[in-house]
């Protein structure tokens, strides 16, 4: 820790904030701006080095002016302190649809350039830069994956505070400087984010300093924020444990001085406490109070420096600047005149030079090589990223002498495998757990004989597992949990969501954009790989017999598999070993979401582990110890996917064997979703034959699925014997009951399996009927069993699988 | 108004709170704790009139103990209020896991038994009530919609508050008391939704009075809210715009004094608002600041009165206390000893008469009849339901002299029809329009003419259309949206969400919960049905052109057909006179959820009135108009679903019909998406035979969707037709690009949909493979252009439908 201690201390004093500084603070406030408006108006003519006519105007005008002015104004002034006190800082855009500050500031800063050669530091690139900018072919209006320095796009607003505080965990050098919308900061997501600060370690992590952007609007509206008393905006951020530096104004020249002290304040805050933290208190912060980390609020108006008045209505300082305030100049008169006093009001000759390029002594106000925030290493994780240290999964099998032996709870066994990864790699603090207080409740409660949850405010007596550092980290809030582990993987670190599988759909958009946010990343070759989102759904569907309806959804891989195939992968292994086999698969893989789908009550186990692993690498495949269709072809095909399914079909198969040991069945297990799909569409996707050679081309399959059925009609209509495969899964029927009337609730337990199959076997004749009726009983008397004893019928609880014999 | 300020004067003077009343108020309590624990425990023995043995506990103990005697403390002294100030209260459990506690309540007062007579008050009843919870063929353990008085489940947490906003807002005279959980309120969803203060008017709307449940506890570890300071808490809460009223302590003599007067002041705080607003300020409390409505924070220990130490770990008041405090009585020595003791010490023979009924000294301390919180009909919304007064939506129809006929914008025709239904609903008040800042953007600005969004914090200069009386109700918060509006539609009113299509899936898991409530209320005679839940996606995924990638997802839609098919219903119209169609049936709906879709930018009509309101009614259907197979079969079924969707395939239909005029092509036109689902699966879907006639049984279909294409596979996959079914859809490709590149980039162009017919029609030989070659060319062209001048080809732009000659 001498190290971090030093670390504290090697900052910069300030130096004075002269004038000259501050006014070439504000040049540079106005190229950005500058460039600002024109990426979202001009195609030509950039440097308006000949009077500006109507071609030179763009045909459709779009963008989001009102946000610009004001993130144009924090990243110059972020420029400043990275300088002066040689920080390690990115910046994260809440309202993403600034996009023309971003994409301005790594322009002005030379990094765009850098990574986008053809956009150059002169008129000709900046014409492609103005061009370019929310036009066919070019980049979008948001701080997109395309702009250098950005992990936060900010297309669906909410989510920039859990990034940033995802991407300073284990980074104890860096601050995040995150620009909040004060529209964005009405959604829950954002507000539950500012509690953040409680889950923060002032010694192993880094700091965030948040900048509340109050500009007074969202898109047609005036913000809360902006609208309740001073007092309570104080109030309510002191409340969030903040200590909020406030800069109000509109005049330029006083901004600029209250901006840059609000800064420097900040700053100093942030490295006192930390030092306070790593210098006095070695590893471990919690015998200190709680810090009150520094933040800003910006008031100022929105669509700052813009256009005052449009055909009468003010703009400037109105929700009327959100977007493009001079609409029209083809058609309205007056609109060019004014489009062009706006962007020669910035003076562009004064800050560019005769070939177009910002003259050197703006130039040099950004900071240098990695240290612009365009060109930081942590916003492109992919290049930081260090492979995990892996205990060999083999050596945490549970053992299977034999398929059935009984066992303790899939994730149960996870656990100390999940535990060992935490050790191996403390050193190396890159790996975090997340969940919404289930990590116990999940199974995974082997996680603490190793490491705590990180908490970082009071504790009492009688408390378990907290402490300020830990790779647990748990809040009651899925945002919070999927955001914090997005911004850790996008900075270049790994990590696992354990989630109740019904309440994960509560981060559906958020999966939305971060499969989007992967996709267009894996086509830019200067975006390194990032280590794959991976969720553990456990505590699913058909074991929320005890929680009832609410808790049931299997729907996550229905919304999943809508994203490309080339980013996602669905796994239901059916036992532990194959949990450990796909788990472990999971964390070493890249750039990819992987949803694993597992339990956690005590089951039966089907394959050891060499098996499993075998099993899983195929992805699907015949269980030939519970078929008996040896080399010939069977009559019908059983198939199972998710771990209760996989049970009531070998339940199924013992009846039906006993009752018929001439029927050839063929068993398939399901482990990799994808695997069902046609290989055009998924890369696991079986290509027809091999398909067709485990379904056959003709015979009946009665398919046990975990999810809702309809999902495995639409991955396999193509399939030549697609019109055989007869599914059952959950269908939204469900209430408190027992274990296995859940899967009688819906239809897919055992005693439904062998009836579906008898429908579809003609062979099976008059006795397959009596058998049916003496099923139809067996429902009936079970009914009766549970409604009395409130547990499931002895030969259901007790049953196992007795093999071939 | 005059009658509001009655109703403000109406109340009664607080009594004095004397220790008989406190004494009694805890022994009412002692009840609900002891039947609480029942629930949990018992299945026989009830009153414990025998000696506790081991066949009177369940063999399964399920439920949540922690939350529940909090719970009953509050309900308990709510009861007094309620009769004290004769007010109109209910009841929200945001942790709705504390299902004992409301079951034992509504019980208590007499409604569960009105309601489900078999439990009754007395042995027979108790033992009834004991042994159904958490039990197959019993109750769910949560707040649910089987319990009187329930119009929130709290199954996912984090949407109490937002639900009771919804419930006030147009019920003056209702207050709604919402337990919050500390846990609870870690969520977002219910971080931003205290916020909900600024956006209600105490002359027209009710009050909602939170109660933060400071249990300091969630599942395994402490709540955030309860390891803050207290100064920290209470600026957190005044910065939300509360005043909140701490009541803490364990100790119940001086607990009981403490909420008793704690809810006299927060009692007497509400009128006063109330009445300084309604009396002083007559319809309008613009003039006046916005209130601070009271709220209490109850910090209590978590598992009150409950077994303080088990196995030697201490349990009351920490976070062991969340389920079942004594586990296992069967397996464990002295567990069955320390229920026993836990039971008694409640002295159940004090509270229940011989006959097993509660003492009638107790019982009175509930209010009667619908003062009851489980009676009042604000809990049961359908009984206070009342139609909307709805204009002839024909009046509104766009005209259309002509197929091809050009349009303003769909949802702006719509606009109209809901400003005049928000206009003659204004003196019903029933009716509201929810959105998060987008009812503009989404082009339904026509409401503005009528009425306002509803705003209670402080208006500025150039403020719009904001007022603290309004229809509209627009936050940045998708999730306070749907909460609100089903809070709304809960107590009995009518409503529409407009939305972003792509950031609809924000609120997936809350449209989850509202589903399945309305598919298990459906099922409960005693509940009346309530209006549909409507949502209305404009700004869809064919149209983020100009935001690009991250607001493009249609699967929205997806995600909803997997509800229960009584539930769901999604909406495509082809245009403006279709959309009024189907708006006008969503309107009138009840206990549906209903999808709209629909388009806002300038878009060709295809329909009359008339021919639209047909289509509509019919939901799906041959366009003769755009056909040319006559009497005959067609060579190729065109089919189209969505508004895009159907301008490309009609282009398309062009395009074919110029170059072999000799084809014969047959264009069906699909609205009601559930109409494609065989008549099995869902109320609205086809027969077999009425489905083959549309769509023949081996003719080619080509079908272009507004959605993933593999929907319509999912939809269809039992159609006989179904192999020739060839769907394009939305497929995860798009950018900031051209409107006609969207459907480009997604295969879903009228060239792609030609060349994908001539691929399924030999009969096109040469010349098909010509055309082929001759669109491939056009498409090139396509990009070269858009590259160049950022829009579409004017060929494109200005294609017009010219009919059959
Ligand atoms: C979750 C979500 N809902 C709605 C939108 C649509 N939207 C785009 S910008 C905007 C207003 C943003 O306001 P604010 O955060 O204050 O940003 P700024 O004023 O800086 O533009 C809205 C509602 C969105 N992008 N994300
Ligand atoms: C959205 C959501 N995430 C997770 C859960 C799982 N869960 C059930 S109870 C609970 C803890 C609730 O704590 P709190 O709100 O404080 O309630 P109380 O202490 O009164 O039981 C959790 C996390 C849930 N029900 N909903
Ligand atoms: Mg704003
Ligand atoms: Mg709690």
């Amino acid at each position: 820790t001498a190290v971090i201690a030093e670390i504290g201390m090697t900052k910069k004093q300030p130096d004075v904030l002269t004038p000259e500084l501050l006014e070439s603070i504000d040049r540079y406030w106005r190229a950005a701006n500058y460039l600002s408006v024109g990426q979202i108006y001009l195609c030509d003519n950039p440097l308006l080095r000949r009077p500006l006519a109507l071609t030179d105007v763009k045909h459709m005008l779009l963008g989001h002016w009102g946000t610009t002015p004001g993130q144009n104004f924090i990243y110059a002034h972020l420029n400043r302190v990275i300088k002066q006190y040689d920080l390690d800082m990115i910046y994260v855009s809440g309202p993403g649809h600034g996009g023309p500050a971003v994409v301005a500031n790594t322009y002005l800063e030379g990094t765009y350039s850098e990574i986008y050669p053809d956009i150059s530091q002169d008129d000709a690139g900046l014409q492609k830069l103005f061009l370019q900018f929310s036009f066919p072919g070019g980049i979008p209006s948001h701080a997109s994956p395309e702009c250098p320095g950005s992990i936060h796009e900010g297309g669906e607003l909410g989510y920039s505070l859990s990034h940033s505080f995802g991407a300073v965990f284990d980074n104890p050098e860096l601050i995040v400087a995150c620009v909040v919308g004060d529209g964005e900061a009405e959604t829950g997501p954002l507000a539950t984010a500012w509690h953040s600060n409680k889950f923060l370690n002032p010694v192993t992590d880094g700091a965030v300093l948040p900048i509340l952007h109050l500009n007074g609007y969202k898109i047609a509206n005036p913000t809360v924020l902006a609208r309740i008393t001073h007092e309570e905006l104080e109030q309510l951020l002191r409340g969030y444990g903040w200590t909020p530096i406030f800069v109000e104004g509109h005049e330029p020249a006083l901004m600029h001085e209250a901006m840059a002290t609000a800064l420097d304040t900040a700053v100093q805050q942030i490295q006192q406490i930390q030092q306070n933290a790593r210098v006095m208190n070695d590893d471990d912060a919690g015998g200190f109070a709680r810090p009150r980390w520094p933040m800003i609020v910006l008031k100022s108006p929105k669509g700052w420096t813009g256009p005052k008045f449009v055909d009468g209505f003010q703009i400037e300082g109105t929700f009327r600047a959100h977007q493009v305030p001079i609409s029209d100049p083809a058609a309205q008169p007056g609109h060019l005149e004014l489009l062009n006093d706006w962007l020669r009001s910035y003076r562009p000759q004064e800050l560019f030079d005769e070939r177009g390029r910002l003259l050197p002594e703006l130039a040099k106000l950004a900071p240098e090589g990695e240290r612009r925030m365009g060109a930081n290493p942590h916003a492109n994780g992919g290049l930081l990223l260090r492979d995990l240290h892996m205990p060999d999964f083999r050596e945490y099998a549970c053992d299977v002498p034999t398929p059935g032996a009984s066992g303790i709870g899939d994730t149960h066994v996870l656990g100390p495998f999940l535990r060992d990864i935490a050790k191996i790699n403390q050193e190396q603090r890159n790996f975090r757990v997340f969940g919404p207080d289930e990590t116990i409740s999940n199974g995974l409660v082997a996680l603490f004989e190793t490491t705590d949850r990180q908490w970082d405010a009071a504790t009492e007596p009688n408390d378990e597992h907290l402490a300020p550092t830990g790779r647990v980290m748990e809040m009651l809030s899925e945002h919070q949990c999927e955001g914090w582990l997005e911004g850790y993987l996008l900075t270049g670190r790994h990590g696992l969501f354990n989630c109740y599988e019904a309440f994960i759909h509560i981060i559906d958009s958020m999966f939305n954009q971060h499969a989007k946010w992967l996709k267009v990343t894996s086509h830019l070759p200067w975006r390194r790989k990032i280590a794959s989102l991976n969720y553990l759904l456990a505590s699913h569907v058909w074991r929320q017999d005890h929680n009832g309806f609410t808790h049931q959804d299997p729907g996550f891989i229905d919304h999943v598999v809508n994203k490309k195939a080339e980013i996602v992968r669905v796994y239901l292994p059916p036992d532990a070993n194959c949990l450990l086999s796909v788990m472990d698969h999971c964390l070493r893989s890249r750039h990819y979401v992987n949803v694993v789908i597992a339990g956690k009550h005590p089951a039966p186990q089907w394959l050891d582990m060499d098996a499993a692993a075998q099993h899983c690498a195929a992805g699907i495949g015949i269980w030939e110890w519970a078929s008996n269709d040896g080399d010939q072809a069977p009559d019908v095909v059983m198939a199972c996917c998710g771990d209760v399914p996989t049970l009531e079909t070998l339940a199924a198969v013992s009846i039906l064997r006993e009752n018929f040991p001439e029927l050839k069945i063929r068993v398939v297990n399901v482990v990799d979703l994808m695997r069902l799909q046609p290989q055009t569409e998924h890369p696991h996707g079986m290509n027809g034959q091999d398909f067709d050679e485990l379904f056959t081309t003709n015979k009946p399959v009665i398919f046990a699925f975990h999810a809702y059925p309809w999902l495995i009609h639409r991955l396999t209509y193509r399939r030549t014997n697609h019109e055989n495969i007869h599914v059952r899964g959950y269908k939204e029927e469900g209430s408190i009951t027992t274990p296995f009337d859940m899967t009688v609730l819906n239809e897919m337990d055992r005693f439904h399996l062998v009836m579906d199959t008898i429908d579809r076997l003609p062979q099976t004749g008059d006795k397959g009927l009596a058998l049916k009726r003496r099923l139809k009983e067996k429902l009936i008397e079970h009914k009766i069993y549970i409604d009395k004893n409130g547990q499931d019928l002895p030969e259901i609880r007790d049953w196992q699988w007795r093999g071939k014999t």
